[in-house]
């Protein structure tokens, strides 16, 4: 993780605006920032469902434009919209769902996988 | 940390504009949620100079609305407008200065000390 959590490191201010604009798709995670080993800021554009399943971690998600639903296994789904965030807890199957196109910053630890354990 | 983590990892929606009205002035920080036990995010209202100081861990700043300067020792200072961030990494000197009001997402280790270490 050395050389990227350098790089990512940088010295300069990172556009979240700017980076959506340079995604390359839906579900095409982009990492803005690594915050000491155990953080990573990542950018996602959502649309559509994405598959249910679990992380080993919790799980920040921040909408940053759009809405979109989180569905949880075994609990009411949570609505998010712009400004609004929500941790989902280590072990909580899950997906996110978007009718429309909506962007999202992750908080999570860098070893979380997108598509879960 | 284990209660008032588990106090943060609510099972519902968190609305940034909601807590910034309820921010009980500047530099007053509210945690907004807990993320593993690694990683907190904070919102705080920035309003003229806030006093130099280090922290032994990396320390991300996302302003959310406004505008603030981030003075680093040794470098050139980083200017954040609306839905840019950086990190300030760790034993780097630093201060937030504001002209007028800006709030801020911190993202840090709970650990981290608001006036350093």
């Amino acid at each position: 993780m050395t050389t990227r959590h350098e790089d990512l490191r940088r010295l300069a201010a990172v556009s979240v605006p700017e980076a959506i604009t340079a995604l390359p798709g839906p579900f095409r995670q982009h990492d803005l920032a690594m915050v000491n080993d155990t953080t990573v800021v990542r950018l996602a554009r959502l649309e559509g469902e994405f598959p249910w399943h679990h992380h080993d971690e919790d799980e920040l998600f921040l909408c940053w434009d759009g809405t979109f639903e989180i569905q949880l296994e075994g609990r009411d789904p949570v609505v998010l919209k712009a400004g609004e965030l929500f941790v989902v807890p280590k072990g909580v199957r899950h997906r996110p769902v978007s009718e429309e196109t909506a962007h999202i910053l992750l908080i999570e630890h860098p070893d979380t996988k997108q598509y879960g354990n």
